[in-house]
This record gives structure tokens, sequence and C-alpha cells, in this order.
């Protein structure tokens, strides 16, 4: 029965990863689609080298921060390297963790790369990557899922803070982490204007529209695996409660955005549609096996709504996020944190401090790097590379070099 | 060994669902590109909001409808709400048993929206997807899947009606809505002329051949996961079976296409290559465990060649259909009932009586609320809706805003 | 527990499969977004025949020549057709080892046409599809996995060559069958000129990084389902270390190829990354289940920088191959081969043995049927073609026909 247990674990997590990693795809689609043709090959690149890095450095470094020889319940994490030889009588390999959890830190770090598109620079983009996921990511890890102070339960001394599969941890971390770069690296050239903010359409709706499909799809194994054991009648009821929830809070989501896109601008915009259904999965996120699939939905039509509202707020404030990253991952993701105590023994206050925890760390240590680079190398690449596009300047390479008509839609 | 055929019934179930979630994804892409860029963008809301509105409708009522305390053959299910809890000895949760069954109502509705492209107003096909994916597909699933009078065994007052994975039940039906559609809604304008049909080619062919490759692929999920049950080497053994003999249908499918296409038209048609892969798929899908893989291949080559006369026949019968969805769900999904008594004890009577039974009420339902629609909010966009695009008059956003040179195919 | 493990093979075989599947997709888009916009339809009609050829041919003739009733440690298949029945005592179906085995064959035949693109007749291409899936990849295919002469250990008789998913079994013999046809091909019109080399952007980088994540994706199957058997902790301990190298070699090809791209040209050039990535993963394919991470990813880095600079060699060669295949495939296969003995117990020359046994061989009957084809019916279309492109002149339909300025970059 041992041996059935340890098939059966290995089995779940390595598909369950495996569709994680998958979405690599949809960020890097979504993405593309909603920047302009001049910024494609660059953002692209940006996500593949994100995901590959973030892969490198949670293994040499990443993993073991978040995860070996801790304290429970403590502030500190031990430091060391690669992964650990599988402990005596595990029930799984430590390399099937690893690899669930490795695609976690990648899902933090492709969050960033939408909201400091079309005018960051590569090179500036990558060295902050190497600190996201080596250090700044594994460090809030620790805290919560490794059984750090936040994570540990009350009788292991710590706040009992609970995440199921990662809102606050994963989503409104990395949303924090592209707040602090996106407000160091200023709004696109003409974004703001005197007239308000001017639209800029993404180049590629069908790139959209896959690329939600592609994280919803993943996002099944995101918030299935998190359950982390497929052992008993009671692990198989609760990763068939989270796919349901997952499902509808997605659905919901996005029958929410439709009708408050209806209802405010008269269309049905597909791209805040888009942000719905995703705001609505990362809302779930935080508690996805608890709630009914009835519940479930109407936090994903809350967490829409947030969303939503999120964007033109940000908009105001002339925080510039092309893609609705922030207000998708961070409003969202602060939402589904606030909504656990509906189905969940957690109060409403340690969900707070866990929450202002995770978002002052990794908002405060991402401002310093970003604030360093900034100094010493630079963020932002030169106003005549942003007119002309990151694809010609950063990559040499133009993502669509047959197709671009006289209407290009430059800002300035 | 209860528990462990609850894990594999749940796991195996669950990533089968996972798969055909997938295929929302499939549709959405395959429509995308078989449409012209300026109704890309409504079709891609379309699919991703006809796919939101099943999951939730399924969910508060078609599920209790199709599957939960019905009488054993009978015509009238029996209405309730929700998803029942899991009864006492079954061999997995009950929300695994929804998972696995909403991503099919999704199916279903999904071969609409390609049959209708181009002049359909979004809000009355979103209402027509209500009561689809509510009430018509639920009662024609009880009547078959959930053991009404055409599925239920002889023994058990039924027909004895066979169809392993919907080739009638989902795609069938599904064409038989959109056929009702159709008719009502009529051609775009200017696609039948003195001078005979007008080509219009779809916009994206990438996007068409990765839309059906997630199709193939999701379909391995959707024939296969039809067994509903993986607890002994006779489960193993015919799951083994679907995969194979979908995957070699769907191939001898294309190849069929393939040679028509070269036979008649001179040309390797892609489009028509892809749609006879479909055809394939959706013709081996009543029966995909009891054929060997050659006749797998050869019921491919049946299904294909059938949707392939039907998509010139419907043309001549001026019933416009811009993705050939009616022929290649419809007509292969017929020839798939079918081909049935091929390989398995049903006679083709009731094979018959079945295809008839689903045709005629999913046609005569959907017809009706077409109709009502109709008459009450309308179902067709204006024509000069119809000549800016879909996408400008109903999202308010183009697919493609920097693409489009001067060469649009606008028809009229 | 022998039902168990039946299941538990028969599962994780299945999906896996399902993986390797959905990697025809993946070339497809790859090689759709590499080529012009005028071959894209031509080059995707072309992925999805030779996927559904190579599923019946392989099931017709070549999974019999492969596996079934071969002597062990010889050089003479047996010939016979179809799948034979399950083995008394098998531990799975012989289905799921067929259709485990087919997609492994569509992605040998995937390799070779992106290297032939842009000018070799459809019909040629298809034809020779139908030699190399149901004899030349069969007939190495019994060498090795099949325990002929070169898999065989050194007590059955054999060699010992070890190949554990197929860096050289599919990929170098996909990558060899290529280079044949290329020779006798020759370059596209006006890529050599007196200047030097021509470049030839590729139409469209999103669809090539979603290649690139897709096979990325179906590789965690490919490399993870290749133990074949999934019945106890070893086989679970060794598919999670697949995983974890497959992904880590992949990851730091990327990085390598970034780097080497912004030291020698001083960009991040997104297709010398993409095929970057695709190096490691085809290094780490020989031996993804012994190494550890860490020594994965310096193999990824060495099979990326040999295939990186193999691409420039050939191209100094003036051997044209537009999407880098025969480079990644061809080149970091044999470096994947020969990194085997640094982590397992065989010696470099048994491993140079096999590399050759294998090169020849495919090479050498490739080359035959690609001569004969070239003097019966003719392998590359006319000048007049070429320049049109095949899109039109092969499949009557173009990809994007809504999109296209003046702006195209036709080489002649």
């Amino acid at each position: 029965m041992e041996t059935t247990n340890y098939l059966f674990n290995t089995l779940f997590l390595l598909f369950s990863g495996a569709l994680v990693m998958w979405m690599a795809a949809g960020f890097s689609m979504l993405e593309a689609g909603l920047v302009r043709s001049k910024n494609t090959t660059e953002i692209l690149t940006k996500n593949i080298l994100l995901y590959a890095l973030a892969c490198i450095c949670y293994m040499i470094i990443g993993f073991d921060i978040m995860y070996q020889s801790n304290t429970t319940g403590g502030w500190l994490p031990s430091i060391g390297f690669g992964i650990d030889a599988t402990a005596e009588g595990a029930s799984q390999s430590s390399k099937v963790d690893f690899f669930f959890q490795v695609v976690f830190v990648a899902t933090a770090m492709s969050i960033v790369s939408g909201a400091v598109a079309e005018r960051m620079k590569l090179s500036s983009f990558l060295i902050f990557t190497i600190f996201l996921t080596a250090v700044i990511y594994p460090v809030e890890g620790y805290w919560t899922w490794g059984a750090g102070f936040l994570g540990a339960s009350e009788e292991d001394g710590g706040l009992g803070f609970s995440d199921f599969a990662g809102s606050g941890i994963v989503h409104m971390a990395g949303a924090m982490a592209a707040l602090a770069g996106v407000i160091l690296l200023g709004p696109r050239k003409g974004r703001y204007t005197e007239k308000g903010v001017k639209p800029v359409p993404g180049a590629n709706m069908p790139l959209v529209t896959l690329g939600m499909f592609i994280l919803w799809f993943g996002w099944l194994g995101f918030n299935g695996g998190s359950q982390l054991s497929f052992t008993g009648v009671e692990d198989a009821d609760a990763v068939a409660s989270v796919f349901v929830n997952t499902n509808a809070a997605a659905a919901a989501g996005a029958i929410a955005a439709y009708l408050l896109s209806l209802i405010i601008y008269g269309k049905a915009d597909l791209t805040l549609i888009v942000n719905g259904a995703l705001a609505g999965l990362v809302t779930i996120t935080a508690a996805p096996d608890s709630p009914t699939p009835m519940q479930a939905a109407l936090f994903g039509v809350v967490g829409s709504a947030a969303a939503f509202f999120s964007i033109k707020f940000l908009d105001q404030m002339k925080i510039d996020d092309p893609v609705g990253a922030i207000s998708v991952h961070g409003t969202a993701g602060l939402v589904g944190l606030l909504l656990v105590p509906v189905t969940k023994d957690v109060s409403i206050g340690t969900q707070l401090i866990g929450a202002g925890v995770i978002a002052a760390w990794v908002f405060g240590v991402s401002f310093i790097v970003w604030f360093a680079l900034k100094k010493i190398v630079g963020i932002r690449i030169s106003e005549q590379d942003e007119y002309l596009g990151a694809d010609i300047t950063e990559c040499g390479l133009e993502a669509y070099p047959e197709f671009i008509a006289g209407r290009t839609t430059n800002v300035i």
C-alpha cells in the first residue's frame, strides 16, 4: 500500500506540474497578444528567459531556501543548495516536490513581465528575475508554505495563515514585484495625456484568448496539484472539488466581466472578459477546496469585479500596466485571501497580516532591487527605442515582419 | 482495493476532463482562424462566454436534469438543482462525474458558434446558450446516458441505443441546434450569388491548424474518459483501444480528405483536411472501444468522405455554415451512430430511432427558441454591422488592429 | 497488485503518449512561424498529413517491424502486420505500447518537414513519409529499442548501445533523413548570394514561441514516458528525475543560446533562443534519468552551444535548413548520445558505433529514396511556384489572406 501511495502521489504531482509548466506558454501568448506588434518578439523572449532563469535559480538555491532544513514557525530560512535526497519514509521523491514547486516560482515571475511591457530593458528585467526567483519569492515561500511564522499552525508557533495554492504567495506576490517596477519605470510615452488615458490596443486577440485558455487549463494542475497528496478518498474528493471550483470561479468571473463591460461601455470587451476569467481563477486559488461550487462562482464574481475596477483605478493613478496584471493578480489575489475565512476556520485578521507581510516584503525588496538596477544599469529603454519598438532594438527581430501595414498605433 | 479504485477513477476522470476542457481552446482557435479578421474578436468572445455559461447553467440545473433522481427507462426527467453529495459506496466523487460531464455540454454548444459565425447577434447567441446547456442538451442526455428510454438496456425498459462518447448525443446534437439557427438566420450577405458560391477564405490558417490539433489531443480525453471507470484490466485495455482508435480515425480522416481534395480540386486544401480529421474523430466517437484499429481507420475514412460531400451539399442548399460544423459534427456524427452495429450488438434500427429522436428533439426545441429570439430581440446583426464586422460593433475591439492592409475580403 | 501495476502502467503511458501526440502541434506551430507567410499553409498541411500518414503506416507495418517477433540481438527484423494481441502475463496492453511508440515515429518525421520547407513538393514529401515511417525508422528502431544488435545487452549478443528516449533513434535519425533531402533539394533561391547568406526572417514569432512551449511540455511525456513502466518506487523516482532533468536542460539551453546570441550578435535573438531550448531538450533525451539536475543543465548548455554553431556551420556549407532542424535535432542529438557515458555505464565507443550505424542507415536509405523520387516525380517545386509561394500553388489557399502588406520578403 505504501508503494501504491508513492505511485499515486508521484503520478498526480508530475502531471499536475506539467500542466503548471504549460502555463508559461499561457502567459507568453496572453502578453504577446496584449502588446503592440513592435514589442511582441521582446515580450516572448522575456517570457522564455524568465521561465528558464526561474527554473535554474530555484534549482540552485530557491528551493532550498523555501523548503529545506528550516525551523518551523521561524523568520530566517537556512541557506543551502540543490535538492536534498528523498527523506527516509517520504511519500514521494523530493524531485517531484521540486518539480511541482519550480513551476510556481516561474508563474510568480511571469506576472511581472506583462506589467512592465513595452518599455523595460530586457537585461535589467532578467537580473531582477534572478533576485525574485532565487531569494525574494523563496523567503516569503518559507514563511508560508515552508511552515515559517506565517504558515505554521498556531500549535507550531505560527499564525495559521491560509493560502491553499497561492492567491497571495504566488499571484499577489508577483503583482507586488510588478508594481514596484512599474512605479520606478513610469508609464509608456503618450499613454497619459491631458485629454485622458490613450487606449493602446493589443495587436493580436486570438493570442490573448489562447493565453487565457492555456492558463485556465493549467490552473487545474496549479490548484489541483496543491492538494500535494493523492492517497485516499479524502484527497480524491478534495481534488475533485478543486477542479470543479476552479472552473466555476473562472466561468463566473468571465460572465461578470462581460456584464460589467456591457453595462459600463456598451460592448463585450474581450480583454476585460479575459481578465475577468483570470481574476476569478486568482481569487479561488486561496481556497479552492472548501467552497461549494456555487460559492466558488460567487467568489469568482467578486474577484472579477474587483479586478475590473482596479484596472480603471490604476489608470487614474497613472500606473501603467499594459496587460492589467497588477489588478488581475494583485487585487484579485488579495480578495481571494480575504475570502478564505468564509469557508475555512481562519480569522480575517490572520489573513490581513499574512497579506500585509507578503506584500510589504515583496514590494519592499523588489523596490530596492529595481531602484538599484535603475541607478546602476538603467531599467528603461531610450525614448527612441520605445518609439521604434523593443523588437528591433532588443532582439533584432520583428515579430510579424511581413504583416504590418501603415496603420500602426504608435503612441508617440 | 476499494480506495485504490476510487483513486484510479478520480485521477483518470479528472485528467480526462481537463483534456476535454482544453477543447474549448480548440474550438476557439479553429473558428477564429476560419472567419474573416473583422469577425474574429467576436467569435473569440462568443467561445469564452459560451464555455462559461455552459459551466454555470449545467452546474445549476443541467447536471441534475441529466443524471440525478431520474427514472430508469423514462421520458420525463426529475428537476432539481446543484450537484448531489457522493452516494454511499460510490466508486468516485459526484464532483468528478460532474466535472467530466460539464465539459461535454460545453463541447456541444461550441459546435453552434462556428456555424452561426459572422452575422449573429452576440446577445441572442448567449441567451440560446442558456437554453441549450440548461435544458435542451440535459434532457436528451437523460434519455441516453442518463439511462432514460433511449439509453437504458432492454431489460430496463429502454431501447439500448448505443453512443459511447457522443457522436450523436454531443456532436450531432450540437449540429442540429446549429442547423436550426442557421436556417432562421440566413446566409452571410453576398455568400450565394447568381454566379454561384462566393468563397470567403478564413483569415488565419495557423489558428485553424492549432485548433484542430487541440481538438485531436483533447479528444483522447473525450473518448478515453468516456469509459468512465479505470479499475481493472478490462478498463485499461478498453481505454488503450479507445486512444489508438481515436487517433487512427482522425489520421485516416485527414488522409481521405486530402485525397478527395486532390482529386476534385487538384489542391491539398488545408481547411478540408482539417475538417476531414475532425470528421474522423466525430465518427469514431460513437464506438471507439470496439473496432480494431484498422476498422477505426476505415470508419474515419467513411465519416470524412461523408462530411466532405455534406459541406458541398449544404452550400448547394444555400445553408451557410462558415466553418463546416454542421457537416463535420452532424453528418459525421450520424455516420458514427450508424456504424456502431458493425462492431457492437445493437441493431441499426435502434441506432436510427435514437438518432431520429435526438435530432428531432434538439432541432425542434432549438428552432422554437431561435424563432422566439428572432421575433423578440432579433438574432441577426444589421447589414451595416455585418459589413463593418462584428468585432467593432459587438466588441468595440479589432482582433488585429495593426495588421490589415487594403486587401480585405469583405463580401458586401 | 498485478492489476494495480497494469493500471499504473496504462494510465502513465496513455497520458505520456497524449503529451507526445500534442508535440505534433508544436512542430506545426514552430515551423509555421519560421517560414514566410507565402509558405505557411503548405507547411501546416505537411505537418498534419505527415502525422496522419505516420500513424497509419506505423500501425500497418512499422510497429511490427520494430517490435514484434524479432530475434534478440539480430540485424534482420521479421515482417508482419498490425498490432499483436497482448501477451499472456504482460504488464500492459499491447495497444498502449503501440500508442506510445506511434507518436515517436511521427516526431521523427516532423523533424524533416522543417528542413525541407519553402521549396519541396508536397506529394514527394508525403511519399517519403511513407518510406520513413513504415520501414526506415522501424528498422533502426528494431536494432536499438527493439533489442536488435545495437540495443540488446552484451549478454544477449548486442552492443549495449544506450539511448533512453531517442536523442539518436528519433532526433538524429530525423535530422539524417532531412539532411539527405536537403542536399538533393538544394537551397532556397536567393538564400546564398555572393554577398553572403541572405536572412529570411520567419513570418510569425508568437507561433515560434508557442511551438517551442508545446514541445517543451510534450517532451515531459516523451522522456518521462520512456521509462515505460510505473510500478514501483524506483520507477516513480526515475520519472521524477526525468521531468526535472528535461526541464533543466531546456532552461539551461535557452539561457546559453541567449548569452551566445548577446555576445556574438549583440541582440537577444528569439529564434536562436528557441532553438537553444530545443537543443537542450534533444541533448538530455539520450539519458534524462541518470544525471543530477545540475549535470542535466550543463548537458543542456553543451547541446545548445553545439546546435548554435552547427547552424552557422551549415549555412557556411550552403546547406539550407530554414528552421535549423538538422542542427537542433542532429548535432544536439549526437552530443546527447556522446554524453551518456558521463552518467551511465556504457563506453563512448559503443555510443559512437550506435550513432554511426543509425546515421549511416537513415542517411543512406533516405538518400536513395529522395534520389529516386527526384528522378521519377521530382522533389522541388518550380522556380515560379517558389516565387509565388507553395500556399497558392500546392494548397490553393493563403495562410493570412487579409494581412499581407506590400512589405513581403520574397527572396527572388
